[in-house]
């Protein structure tokens, strides 16, 4: 199952990555080891300017869940919660920062792959890349913050 | 004329702001003084994680688009370029930064406002923040960097 699968229903309505959101993209995040990845392959109405080229706020919005997805289930790891769902503890993006390097090509698939770089109580950071075809068109950094839970 | 429609045809596909994209936003930025200014309403569907919070990953969107729009605009009017359909510099993102502040409510109109932070040869930075009803909810700051022309 992917990290979204566990979200609580209140809070799977995200249109990059709810599971209830029938007009989004429904991401869907897993691990490999240590780093979460996700893979997808964007309709070509996403393009940036230029018809060939990804769209960057398309870029942003899936390192943003993709993102969220790893620092939640990094952190139900870290406090040893048993997976089931409804049970991933829910996080917020405070800051986000990507870099582009190079145009990203439409009609391919992206890999978006995040490493936690830090947990420090309800602060994850996370480095996330995405590439196709192995070649790493942007970068990004996120800090995400669990909310509390009544 | 809003500044994306100034854009030449083969820069006016994106997602966020292409007025040849007709399954995207077509966001509309203008000037009201020294700012860059747009207005939108997101649809419903837009969420975040909660149905009644808007997705980050727009907000990330709607700033970049509106921050190149900007950009691309106070680069045109410091070359005295002419404005006419197809005149305005075609600029790509280097790096987009977002802070969330607060959460942005669903159902409200959003208005971003960009203000040109600097002007240095084809590298143009944009601040730019995210409101409802004159509360700033979000902060981004872009680096843009202009295309060269054949």
């Amino acid at each position: 199952m992917a990290f979204q699968e566990y979200y609580p229903d209140d809070y799977s309505h995200c249109y990059g990555c709810g599971r209830l959101n029938d007009q989004g993209h429904q991401l869907k995040s897993y691990w490999d080891g240590d780093e979460g990845v996700c893979r997808i392959l964007p309709r070509s109405h996403y393009s940036g300017g230029m018809k060939d080229i990804l769209y960057g706020g398309l870029i942003a919005s899936l390192m943003d869940c993709h993102g969220a997805g790893t620092a939640a289930a990094a952190k139900a790891r870290d406090l040893g919660i048993e997976m089931k769902p409804g049970a991933m503890p829910r996080f917020v993006t405070a800051s986000l920062k990507v870099d582009y390097h190079s145009p990203t090509p439409v009609g391919k698939e992206v890999e978006l792959r995040a490493k936690v770089v830090d947990i420090k109580g309800r602060k994850v950071s996370v480095s996330v890349t995405l590439a196709t075809d192995g070649t790493v068109h942007a970068q990004g950094e996120l800090l995400m913050i669990q909310l509390r839970e009544e």
